[in-house]
Protein backbone atom coordinates (compact mmCIF):
# COMPACT_ATOMS: atom_id res chain seq x y z
CA UNK A 1 0.00 0.00 0.00
CA UNK A 2 2.09 3.26 -1.39
CA UNK A 3 0.29 5.74 0.95
CA UNK A 4 1.58 3.35 3.71
CA UNK A 5 5.03 3.26 2.63
CA UNK A 6 5.48 6.86 1.93
CA UNK A 7 4.39 7.90 5.32
CA UNK A 8 6.72 4.95 7.00
CA UNK A 9 9.50 6.50 4.61
CA UNK A 10 8.78 10.11 5.80
CA UNK A 11 7.87 9.99 9.03
CA UNK A 12 8.89 6.40 10.90
CA UNK A 13 12.12 6.19 12.57
CA UNK A 14 14.23 2.98 12.66
CA UNK A 15 15.31 2.56 16.21
CA UNK A 16 17.57 -0.26 15.95
CA UNK A 17 17.06 -3.60 17.17
CA UNK A 18 14.20 -4.19 14.77
CA UNK A 19 11.76 -1.47 16.58
CA UNK A 20 10.05 0.70 14.15
CA UNK A 21 9.02 4.31 15.77
CA UNK A 22 5.65 4.99 14.02
CA UNK A 23 4.39 7.08 16.90
CA UNK A 24 3.73 10.37 14.78
CA UNK A 25 0.93 8.42 12.70
CA UNK A 26 0.58 4.72 14.08
CA UNK A 27 0.62 4.98 17.76
CA UNK A 28 -0.06 7.85 20.32
CA UNK A 29 -0.93 9.92 17.73
CA UNK A 30 -3.17 8.35 14.92
CA UNK A 31 -3.47 10.24 11.63
CA UNK A 32 -7.29 8.93 11.37
CA UNK A 33 -7.24 9.26 7.50
CA UNK A 34 -4.68 7.24 6.60
CA UNK A 35 -5.47 4.74 9.38
CA UNK A 36 -9.44 4.91 7.56
CA UNK A 37 -7.95 3.84 4.14
CA UNK A 38 -5.97 1.45 5.66
CA UNK A 39 -9.50 0.30 7.21
CA UNK A 40 -10.91 0.31 3.50
CA UNK A 41 -7.74 -1.76 2.38
CA UNK A 42 -7.93 -4.07 4.64
CA UNK A 43 -11.90 -4.70 4.55
CA UNK A 44 -11.24 -5.63 1.01
CA UNK A 45 -8.82 -8.07 1.44
CA UNK A 46 -11.40 -9.85 4.16
CA UNK A 47 -14.31 -9.23 2.08
CA UNK A 48 -14.63 -12.80 0.94
CA UNK A 49 -13.63 -14.52 4.23
CA UNK A 50 -17.14 -14.54 6.08
CA UNK A 51 -15.74 -13.02 9.32
CA UNK A 52 -18.37 -12.23 12.01
CA UNK A 53 -16.50 -10.29 14.11
CA UNK A 54 -12.88 -8.93 14.45
CA UNK A 55 -10.34 -9.22 17.14
CA UNK A 56 -7.82 -7.17 18.31
CA UNK A 57 -5.55 -5.93 21.52
CA UNK A 58 -5.25 -2.92 22.94
CA UNK A 59 -4.17 -0.24 22.75
CA UNK A 60 -2.52 0.26 19.14
CA UNK A 61 -4.38 -2.33 17.44
CA UNK A 62 -7.89 -0.50 18.18
CA UNK A 63 -7.32 2.20 15.53
CA UNK A 64 -6.76 0.16 12.78
CA UNK A 65 -9.36 -2.85 13.77
CA UNK A 66 -12.07 -0.15 14.80
CA UNK A 67 -11.72 1.40 10.78
CA UNK A 68 -11.86 -2.35 9.18
CA UNK A 69 -14.51 -3.21 10.94
CA UNK A 70 -16.13 0.31 10.28
CA UNK A 71 -16.08 -0.75 6.22
CA UNK A 72 -16.83 -4.51 7.06
CA UNK A 73 -19.62 -3.81 9.43
CA UNK A 74 -18.71 -5.80 12.33
CA UNK A 75 -17.97 -5.34 15.91
CA UNK A 76 -14.66 -5.21 17.11
CA UNK A 77 -13.49 -6.71 20.22
CA UNK A 78 -9.95 -5.67 21.98
CA UNK A 79 -8.63 -8.09 24.06
CA UNK A 80 -7.41 -5.58 27.51
CA UNK A 81 -4.55 -6.18 28.85
CA UNK A 82 -5.68 -5.61 32.96
CA UNK A 83 -8.96 -6.36 33.31
CA UNK A 84 -11.58 -3.51 34.13
CA UNK A 85 -13.91 -3.63 37.12
CA UNK A 86 -17.42 -4.07 34.48
CA UNK A 87 -15.69 -7.58 33.21
CA UNK A 88 -17.17 -10.61 34.47
CA UNK A 89 -14.79 -12.79 37.15
CA UNK A 90 -14.96 -15.39 34.58
CA UNK A 91 -12.48 -14.39 31.71
CA UNK A 92 -10.27 -15.84 28.86
CA UNK A 93 -7.22 -15.17 29.34
CA UNK A 94 -3.37 -15.58 27.92
CA UNK A 95 -0.22 -14.69 28.20
CA UNK A 96 2.25 -13.12 25.29
CA UNK A 97 5.27 -11.91 25.11
CA UNK A 98 5.80 -8.05 24.13
CA UNK A 99 7.97 -7.19 21.75
CA UNK A 100 8.81 -3.72 22.89
CA UNK A 101 8.17 -4.00 26.39
CA UNK A 102 10.40 -6.86 26.84
CA UNK A 103 7.48 -8.34 29.59
CA UNK A 104 5.06 -11.19 29.38
CA UNK A 105 1.50 -9.23 28.82
CA UNK A 106 -1.99 -10.49 29.82
CA UNK A 107 -5.00 -10.69 27.03
CA UNK A 108 -8.15 -10.78 28.22
CA UNK A 109 -11.49 -11.12 26.96
CA UNK A 110 -15.13 -11.86 28.40
CA UNK A 111 -16.73 -14.75 27.54
CA UNK A 112 -19.68 -12.59 26.64
CA UNK A 113 -17.79 -11.06 23.51
CA UNK A 114 -16.22 -14.37 22.28
CA UNK A 115 -18.37 -17.50 21.43
CA UNK A 116 -17.91 -20.68 19.46
CA UNK A 117 -19.96 -19.66 16.91
CA UNK A 118 -18.27 -16.98 15.61
CA UNK A 119 -15.88 -16.38 12.72
CA UNK A 120 -12.81 -13.99 13.91
CA UNK A 121 -10.71 -11.79 11.83
CA UNK A 122 -7.99 -10.99 13.61
CA UNK A 123 -6.29 -7.56 12.79
CA UNK A 124 -3.35 -5.30 14.64
CA UNK A 125 -0.62 -2.53 13.66
CA UNK A 126 2.26 -4.84 13.18
CA UNK A 127 2.90 -8.59 12.47
CA UNK A 128 6.03 -9.34 13.78
CA UNK A 129 7.51 -12.26 16.01
CA UNK A 130 3.25 -13.38 15.30
CA UNK A 131 3.58 -13.55 19.49
CA UNK A 132 1.02 -10.95 20.25
CA UNK A 133 -1.59 -12.70 17.27
CA UNK A 134 -0.53 -15.56 18.46
CA UNK A 135 -2.29 -15.34 21.70
CA UNK A 136 -5.19 -13.72 20.48
CA UNK A 137 -5.75 -17.25 18.23
CA UNK A 138 -5.07 -19.14 21.55
CA UNK A 139 -7.96 -16.39 23.05
CA UNK A 140 -10.21 -17.69 19.84
CA UNK A 141 -9.35 -20.85 19.50
CA UNK A 142 -10.28 -21.07 23.97
CA UNK A 143 -13.70 -20.52 22.98
CA UNK A 144 -13.99 -22.71 20.01
CA UNK A 145 -14.57 -19.88 17.84
CA UNK A 146 -13.31 -20.12 14.07
CA UNK A 147 -10.14 -17.99 12.79
CA UNK A 148 -11.04 -16.76 9.26
CA UNK A 149 -8.12 -14.80 8.69
CA UNK A 150 -5.38 -12.18 10.03
CA UNK A 151 -4.43 -8.84 9.04
CA UNK A 152 -1.50 -6.56 9.82
CA UNK A 153 -0.60 -3.08 8.95
CA UNK A 154 3.21 -3.31 8.99
CA UNK A 155 5.10 -6.67 8.56
CA UNK A 156 8.74 -7.20 9.47
CA UNK A 157 9.13 -10.58 7.54
CA UNK A 158 12.63 -10.79 9.15
CA UNK A 159 10.98 -11.85 12.48
CA UNK A 160 9.09 -14.84 11.07
CA UNK A 161 5.35 -14.17 12.62
CA UNK A 162 4.18 -15.24 8.83
CA UNK A 163 5.93 -18.33 9.25
CA UNK A 164 4.77 -19.08 12.75
CA UNK A 165 1.08 -18.65 11.68
CA UNK A 166 0.78 -20.74 8.34
CA UNK A 167 -0.33 -23.90 10.67
CA UNK A 168 -3.45 -22.30 11.12
CA UNK A 169 -4.28 -22.47 7.20
CA UNK A 170 -5.79 -19.01 6.89
CA UNK A 171 -5.08 -15.92 4.80
CA UNK A 172 -2.73 -13.81 6.26
CA UNK A 173 -2.38 -10.13 4.47
CA UNK A 174 0.27 -7.18 6.05
CA UNK A 175 -0.89 -3.57 4.44
CA UNK A 176 3.36 -3.03 3.83
CA UNK A 177 6.10 -5.28 4.19
CA UNK A 178 9.55 -4.47 5.85
CA UNK A 179 12.18 -7.27 4.54
CA UNK A 180 15.09 -5.24 6.39
CA UNK A 181 16.08 -3.23 8.81
CA UNK A 182 19.91 -3.21 9.64
CA UNK A 183 21.69 -0.14 10.77
CA UNK A 184 19.59 2.77 9.83
CA UNK A 185 17.67 1.11 6.91
CA UNK A 186 14.07 0.33 6.30
CA UNK A 187 13.77 -1.73 3.13
CA UNK A 188 9.72 -2.46 1.81
CA UNK A 189 9.60 -6.23 -0.05
CA UNK A 190 7.28 -8.66 -0.71
CA UNK A 191 5.17 -10.18 2.03
CA UNK A 192 6.36 -13.94 2.42
CA UNK B 1 -28.61 11.84 21.36
CA UNK B 2 -31.58 9.30 21.07
CA UNK B 3 -29.36 6.24 19.06
CA UNK B 4 -27.30 6.18 21.80
CA UNK B 5 -29.80 6.85 24.39
CA UNK B 6 -31.68 3.62 22.81
CA UNK B 7 -28.31 1.47 23.12
CA UNK B 8 -27.62 2.23 26.66
CA UNK B 9 -31.22 1.63 27.88
CA UNK B 10 -30.91 -1.87 25.44
CA UNK B 11 -27.52 -3.24 26.63
CA UNK B 12 -25.85 -0.83 29.52
CA UNK B 13 -26.28 -1.84 32.89
CA UNK B 14 -26.07 0.37 36.15
CA UNK B 15 -23.37 -1.97 38.14
CA UNK B 16 -23.49 0.00 41.23
CA UNK B 17 -22.28 2.64 42.59
CA UNK B 18 -22.08 4.90 39.23
CA UNK B 19 -20.42 2.39 37.22
CA UNK B 20 -22.30 1.86 34.31
CA UNK B 21 -21.33 -1.30 32.13
CA UNK B 22 -21.20 -0.39 28.26
CA UNK B 23 -18.61 -2.99 27.14
CA UNK B 24 -20.57 -4.47 24.80
CA UNK B 25 -20.83 -1.50 22.47
CA UNK B 26 -18.32 1.35 23.78
CA UNK B 27 -15.74 -0.19 25.62
CA UNK B 28 -14.09 -3.93 24.72
CA UNK B 29 -16.38 -4.65 22.04
CA UNK B 30 -17.35 -1.56 20.33
CA UNK B 31 -19.72 -1.52 17.56
CA UNK B 32 -17.73 1.03 14.63
CA UNK B 33 -21.45 2.33 13.17
CA UNK B 34 -22.59 3.58 16.75
CA UNK B 35 -19.14 4.94 17.61
CA UNK B 36 -18.65 6.83 13.86
CA UNK B 37 -23.01 8.35 14.26
CA UNK B 38 -21.07 9.48 17.53
CA UNK B 39 -17.90 10.98 15.97
CA UNK B 40 -20.15 12.83 13.19
CA UNK B 41 -22.26 14.11 15.88
CA UNK B 42 -19.34 15.22 18.19
CA UNK B 43 -17.67 17.01 15.23
CA UNK B 44 -20.71 18.82 14.25
CA UNK B 45 -20.80 20.63 17.44
CA UNK B 46 -17.25 21.01 17.48
CA UNK B 47 -16.96 21.95 13.92
CA UNK B 48 -16.68 25.98 15.09
CA UNK B 49 -13.96 26.56 18.20
CA UNK B 50 -11.33 25.91 15.52
CA UNK B 51 -8.98 23.05 17.07
CA UNK B 52 -5.49 21.77 15.50
CA UNK B 53 -5.98 18.40 17.47
CA UNK B 54 -7.70 15.76 19.68
CA UNK B 55 -6.50 14.94 22.86
CA UNK B 56 -7.73 11.47 24.54
CA UNK B 57 -6.85 9.18 26.99
CA UNK B 58 -6.09 5.39 26.44
CA UNK B 59 -8.10 3.31 26.18
CA UNK B 60 -11.74 3.65 25.86
CA UNK B 61 -11.48 7.32 24.81
CA UNK B 62 -9.66 5.61 21.28
CA UNK B 63 -12.45 4.77 19.27
CA UNK B 64 -15.05 7.95 20.10
CA UNK B 65 -11.55 10.04 19.48
CA UNK B 66 -10.89 8.78 16.34
CA UNK B 67 -14.06 8.93 14.65
CA UNK B 68 -14.57 12.54 15.58
CA UNK B 69 -11.26 13.06 14.40
CA UNK B 70 -11.35 11.50 10.88
CA UNK B 71 -14.87 13.90 10.44
CA UNK B 72 -12.66 16.85 11.44
CA UNK B 73 -9.77 15.83 9.65
CA UNK B 74 -7.66 16.50 11.91
CA UNK B 75 -4.96 14.09 13.71
CA UNK B 76 -5.48 12.49 17.47
CA UNK B 77 -3.35 11.93 20.13
CA UNK B 78 -3.87 9.62 22.84
CA UNK B 79 -2.68 9.63 26.40
CA UNK B 80 -0.21 6.32 27.18
CA UNK B 81 -0.53 5.30 30.72
CA UNK B 82 2.61 3.93 30.26
CA UNK B 83 5.41 5.00 28.67
CA UNK B 84 6.61 2.54 25.84
CA UNK B 85 10.32 2.23 24.22
CA UNK B 86 9.34 4.48 21.65
CA UNK B 87 8.85 7.38 23.13
CA UNK B 88 11.14 9.93 24.40
CA UNK B 89 12.36 9.77 27.66
CA UNK B 90 11.81 13.60 28.35
CA UNK B 91 7.79 13.60 28.16
CA UNK B 92 4.45 15.42 29.61
CA UNK B 93 2.80 13.27 32.64
CA UNK B 94 0.24 13.91 35.40
CA UNK B 95 -1.38 11.49 37.27
CA UNK B 96 -5.43 11.30 37.61
CA UNK B 97 -7.59 9.00 39.98
CA UNK B 98 -9.30 5.87 38.29
CA UNK B 99 -12.82 6.15 39.09
CA UNK B 100 -13.35 2.21 37.85
CA UNK B 101 -9.62 0.85 38.83
CA UNK B 102 -9.10 2.91 42.42
CA UNK B 103 -6.22 3.84 41.66
CA UNK B 104 -4.19 6.38 40.12
CA UNK B 105 -3.19 6.29 36.93
CA UNK B 106 -0.65 8.18 35.01
CA UNK B 107 -1.41 10.02 31.67
CA UNK B 108 2.02 10.55 29.40
CA UNK B 109 2.05 12.46 26.50
CA UNK B 110 5.62 12.71 24.36
CA UNK B 111 6.43 16.63 23.72
CA UNK B 112 6.67 15.69 19.80
CA UNK B 113 2.89 15.50 20.14
CA UNK B 114 1.54 18.49 22.00
CA UNK B 115 3.21 21.93 21.60
CA UNK B 116 2.17 25.69 22.30
CA UNK B 117 0.60 26.57 19.15
CA UNK B 118 -1.65 23.94 18.92
CA UNK B 119 -6.14 24.17 19.90
CA UNK B 120 -6.31 21.06 21.69
CA UNK B 121 -9.96 19.36 21.57
CA UNK B 122 -10.93 16.52 24.21
CA UNK B 123 -12.48 14.00 23.46
CA UNK B 124 -13.36 11.00 26.01
CA UNK B 125 -15.70 8.10 26.34
CA UNK B 126 -17.43 9.20 29.67
CA UNK B 127 -17.51 12.73 31.26
CA UNK B 128 -18.12 11.70 35.43
CA UNK B 129 -16.19 13.50 38.11
CA UNK B 130 -14.39 14.91 35.04
CA UNK B 131 -10.57 13.77 36.45
CA UNK B 132 -9.06 11.73 33.59
CA UNK B 133 -9.88 15.14 31.65
CA UNK B 134 -8.90 17.59 34.17
CA UNK B 135 -5.48 15.32 33.71
CA UNK B 136 -5.66 15.89 30.39
CA UNK B 137 -6.10 19.66 30.43
CA UNK B 138 -2.99 19.83 32.98
CA UNK B 139 -1.29 18.34 30.21
CA UNK B 140 -2.25 20.44 27.45
CA UNK B 141 -1.53 23.38 29.49
CA UNK B 142 1.88 22.07 30.56
CA UNK B 143 2.69 22.41 26.94
CA UNK B 144 1.36 25.59 26.94
CA UNK B 145 -1.38 24.57 24.01
CA UNK B 146 -4.94 26.52 24.32
CA UNK B 147 -8.30 23.84 25.57
CA UNK B 148 -11.11 25.35 22.87
CA UNK B 149 -13.70 22.60 23.41
CA UNK B 150 -14.33 19.20 26.03
CA UNK B 151 -16.38 16.04 23.96
CA UNK B 152 -18.17 13.20 26.05
CA UNK B 153 -20.28 9.87 24.46
CA UNK B 154 -22.08 9.52 28.29
CA UNK B 155 -21.90 12.37 31.26
CA UNK B 156 -22.89 11.10 34.85
CA UNK B 157 -24.27 14.50 35.83
CA UNK B 158 -24.45 13.88 39.04
CA UNK B 159 -20.80 13.10 39.56
CA UNK B 160 -20.23 16.66 38.94
CA UNK B 161 -17.90 17.33 36.36
CA UNK B 162 -19.47 19.71 34.41
CA UNK B 163 -19.24 21.55 37.62
CA UNK B 164 -15.23 21.14 37.63
CA UNK B 165 -14.76 22.07 34.38
CA UNK B 166 -16.47 25.15 34.24
CA UNK B 167 -13.41 27.80 34.58
CA UNK B 168 -11.66 26.70 32.04
CA UNK B 169 -14.66 28.77 29.97
CA UNK B 170 -15.16 25.91 27.10
CA UNK B 171 -17.43 24.68 25.50
CA UNK B 172 -18.30 20.89 27.05
CA UNK B 173 -20.68 18.74 24.96
CA UNK B 174 -22.00 14.93 25.85
CA UNK B 175 -24.17 13.35 23.83
CA UNK B 176 -26.26 11.79 26.35
CA UNK B 177 -26.58 12.75 30.09
CA UNK B 178 -27.16 10.69 32.95
CA UNK B 179 -29.02 12.19 36.03
CA UNK B 180 -29.48 9.40 37.85
CA UNK B 181 -28.17 5.46 38.83
CA UNK B 182 -29.65 4.88 42.22
CA UNK B 183 -30.78 1.41 42.46
CA UNK B 184 -30.32 -0.40 39.21
CA UNK B 185 -32.01 2.56 37.59
CA UNK B 186 -30.32 4.76 34.73
CA UNK B 187 -32.25 7.78 34.19
CA UNK B 188 -31.76 10.67 31.48
CA UNK B 189 -32.08 14.34 31.59
CA UNK B 190 -30.53 17.46 30.77
CA UNK B 191 -26.99 17.96 30.23
CA UNK B 192 -26.12 20.74 33.07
Amino acid sequence: MEELIARILRDGKNLGNGILKVDSFVNHQVDPRLMDACGVELARRFAGVGATKILTAEISGIAPALMTALRLGLPVVYARKSKPVTMTNAVFLTLAPSHTKGVMTELIVSPEFLSSDERILIIDDFLASGATIIGLVRLAQTAGATIVGIGALIEKTFEGGRAALKSLGVPVESLVCITDMEGDKIVFGRCE
